[in-house]
């Protein structure tokens, strides 16, 4: 394998000077997605993208299924009345949930879940006879619901979340509810992982955690414009549903005790969080692992009469690449040229794109280009298959090296508020000395202009030994440093 | 391989007598279904009732998937406007639609889809420029909502719909169209083939179409009480709907004409189907190629001193079975009996379960029993792999077979009413002269007291050369036989 193009990236200009115009770019013309159906906060998958979130999904589930978690299937429709019983959590959707009435009737009291702890909890209750039925883990796959009156934004922002995977577990204890919190963020690492995503792991503030939850841990990335995304919660939720569920189970010691919850969601966000960290102006690069296509082969040739020159070569690589298990696809369209077809593959992410022409064939060789870096090699057909490999590593590992590389540079420490605006203004998430209390908390993000992510939980969280002043509230000794950025 | 003991079938009295009832106690026992969520006609699916369903979808994907069908999604809220546009459309589910409203809030007029034609059509507008953009084939596997009055049942009436493959084709002619139609008509017979289910395939009269259908052609199976299913439906759209959206395309010959479509579905109702055509008394049998678990190993001893001396042989099975890609699981749980396993997993209908004892360890030997005739057969270890493969082949092979000789015996002509009111009472489909006339073929109906399923797609639907009258209007000759059957 020998470089004939050093790497030449392209652009991401235009990604960052408008993220979100850029991103409706991408869907439209990479035939991702449409954003043109008649419904707010509602929009298609269109094939390409199916394909793209059908791999995402299997990988959600794999990693779910390895670890204990069973799938499920509850229905789109809670009854009001079990929507309603947890306080916290009906005053925290009650806003934002669709009604569903019957056609023309005075119908039922029926919602459209929002997320599905009130309509899990009491089928939870029937399923659970002792300890020995503990710990239950289910999760499902599914669309919720919430009427946003926030802008909509395709994948980001939406009235139907199609792709809401939803894991919700009961617990003997409080102990092992959280081991299972903390196994639950492990899984999402594992997950994110894949799709070559970096995240800050933070704990909301109380003031905003789910609602319902003693207390939310939030995957955060961030975004080439510098705002962040949440694209992950684990709630431990104690026994504030099992309350009014009552929701018990027989302990060993022959008392009946009230079970401990959780709940964990990633969703279609974590797919825009892909395309866009791994976007530039040329298109996007998906993680191999995940690409519907992973190599897409172009014969070069001009005129009709040399085709048959190339195409014998072009299919016995193909050949080999697909008996190896490879994902490939060969683009023969006559009316397209090599050069359109470059930029059309390109736009659509896919990772590596091997190139055949007469020059080729006479030294039974191809030419391998990278869409990340587009780095060019020139290789031996009979060290293709070998070369796809590495190289599709390669792509994976740099896609993640580089997320992770945008993502430390942009994680700073603000001791002053001046410093802390300019450093949001510059798209930075900034980390504040803070007491850890909520109206101070409150305040400072009133005083940066920028929302509160949370104490790191990926970093030290404590001030330590500096003798630090919380930034809104002077008088008290700072304790624990508070994230804030700039939101989606 | 020995035969060691003769079929000896569960008996299927309960399963005839009251079906209903036998298919809750099913999906109670083998934990495949909740029905006490408290939403009518809203349904839970479990875990292994998920792993099943899961296999069912892959197999619906695959065989849309390989026959150009590409997977989409679009949302589930369709706007009232496009809804209502086709009048036809609109008459037939206006009275079974769910309508939304926002939380609290005088909302936007909006409506669950019910079936997605006029979710796709303005979206497929957008998508079709010229003849070359045809055909174009999309599928979704969704939720969709009916607010049924009638009395529901477990995956059979639903309000909630949870696995409805609905695809959606677009042609440049009605000659296209209605290839389509036989084409899909072709892949419902893979599917149902793969499940073992038998089924008729009849031509809907007029009165029973598809809202919107220029026709409807349905898959209906009897149940073992001697009422029809129906399982798929398949309907030529003609330019029904491409008229009122305006969905044209650019011809060869450069001037504009209207598309025409089709759509056909599917849903959990052939689960449904498979699970009662395939069961008896003592539970169900999975297809070998859809179950969850295809071989369950039970290891057979008394006492935990003898556990020693049969495990490794029950390992050493396990391990050679899932070598060979068999979906295997060992029984390992202490505190229950073999008896006690034996009726477990017949109930939840595992194709073949494998016992190894203490004399089968003596002789290298294992004994191999099938769910359906619960025949046994004494296997050498070095034989085992190939005998299961070979009896899997053979279970799937008799649950067809059985599945078509009771659907064959179950179809009989009648040329006189109370002939024909007798074998409906039997649990017969009856087959009865027709002049074609949708009055007479109504009152057919009344007169046996039974519903039309229309005519033979799947037979030769003519009387041909008898001379035989419509049996509710005498004066007219009869054309054509007019299937009839009790219906679920």
């Amino acid at each position: 394998m020998e470089l004939i193009r050093e790497a030449r990236p392209h652009s991401r200009e235009k990604l960052k000077s408008n993220l979100i115009e850029w991103f409706h770019w991408l869907l439209r013309e990479a035939e991702l997605y449409d954003v043109r159906y008649p419904v707010k906060g509602a929009y298609v998958w269109r094939p390409y993208g199916m394909k793209i979130r059908r791999n995402v999904e299997n990988l959600i589930r794999k990693f779910h299924d390895e670890t204990g978690h069973e799938e499920v299937l509850f229905p789109v429709f809670i009854p009001y009345e079990f929507f309603g019983k947890e306080s916290q959590h009906i005053k925290g959707f009650e806003k934002e949930v669709f009604w569903v009435s019957k056609g023309g009737e005075a119908g039922e009291r029926l919602v459209l879940r929002p997320t599905s702890e009130t309509a899990i909890m009491p089928m939870v209750k029937l399923w659970i006879q002792d300890y020995k039925d503990l710990p239950l883990r289910v999760y499902q796959i599914v669309s919720v619901f919430r009427a946003e009156t926030k802008m909509t934004h395709p994948m980001i922002r939406l009235r139907e979340i199609s792709m809401f995977k939803e894991a919700h577990t009961v617990h003997a204890d409080k102990e092992d509810a959280e081991r299972q919190v903390r196994e639950a963020v492990e899984i999402y690492k594992r997950i994110f992982d894949e799709m070559c995503l970096a995240y800050l792991i933070n704990k909301r503030p109380e003031w905003d955690k789910f609602a319902g939850a003693e207390y939310t841990i939030a995957f955060d990335t961030i975004l080439p414009d510098g705002r962040s995304l949440q694209i992950g919660t684990v709630h431990y939720l104690g026994t504030n549903f099992t309350k009014v569920f009552e929701v018990t189970y027989l302990d060993a010691d022959g008392t009946r005790k009230l079970a401990h919850t959780t709940s964990y969601g990633i969703s279609e966000r974590s797919i825009a969080a892909m395309l866009i960290t791994h976007g530039d102006d040329g298109g996007t690069t998906l993680p191999p692992k995940l690409a519907p296509i992973q190599v897409v082969v172009i014969p070069i040739y001009y005129g009709e009469e040399e085709a048959p020159l190339v195409m014998p070569l072009v299919r016995e690589t193909a050949n080999r690449l697909n008996e190896a298990g490879i994902r490939v696809y060969v683009d023969e369209r006559a009316d397209k040229t090599p050069g359109w077809k470059f930029y059309y593959w390109e736009l659509k992410g896919v990772p590596l794109r091997v190139e055949i022409g007469k020059r080729d064939v006479e030294k039974r060789q191809a030419v391998i280009a990278r869409r990340d870096t587009l780095e060019k090699y020139a290789v031996s057909i009979n060290e293709l298959v070998d070369a796809v490999k590495q190289l599709m590593k390669s792509v994976e590992e740099n896609l993640r090296k580089r997320a992770w590389e945008e993502l430390k540079g942009r994680v700073v420490k603000a001791e002053d508020i001046e410093v802390a605006k300019a450093a949001i203004k510059e798209g930075k998430v900034v980390e504040i000395p803070w007491s850890g209390d909520n109206d101070c908390g409150i305040k400072i993000q009133e005083l940066v202009g920028a929302d509160a992510l949370g104490i790191p939980l990926d970093a030290d969280a404590s001030v330590g030994g500096y003798d630090l002043r919380d930034l809104a509230c002077k008088e008290r000794r700072a304790e624990l440093w508070l994230r804030l950025s700039e939101r989606y």
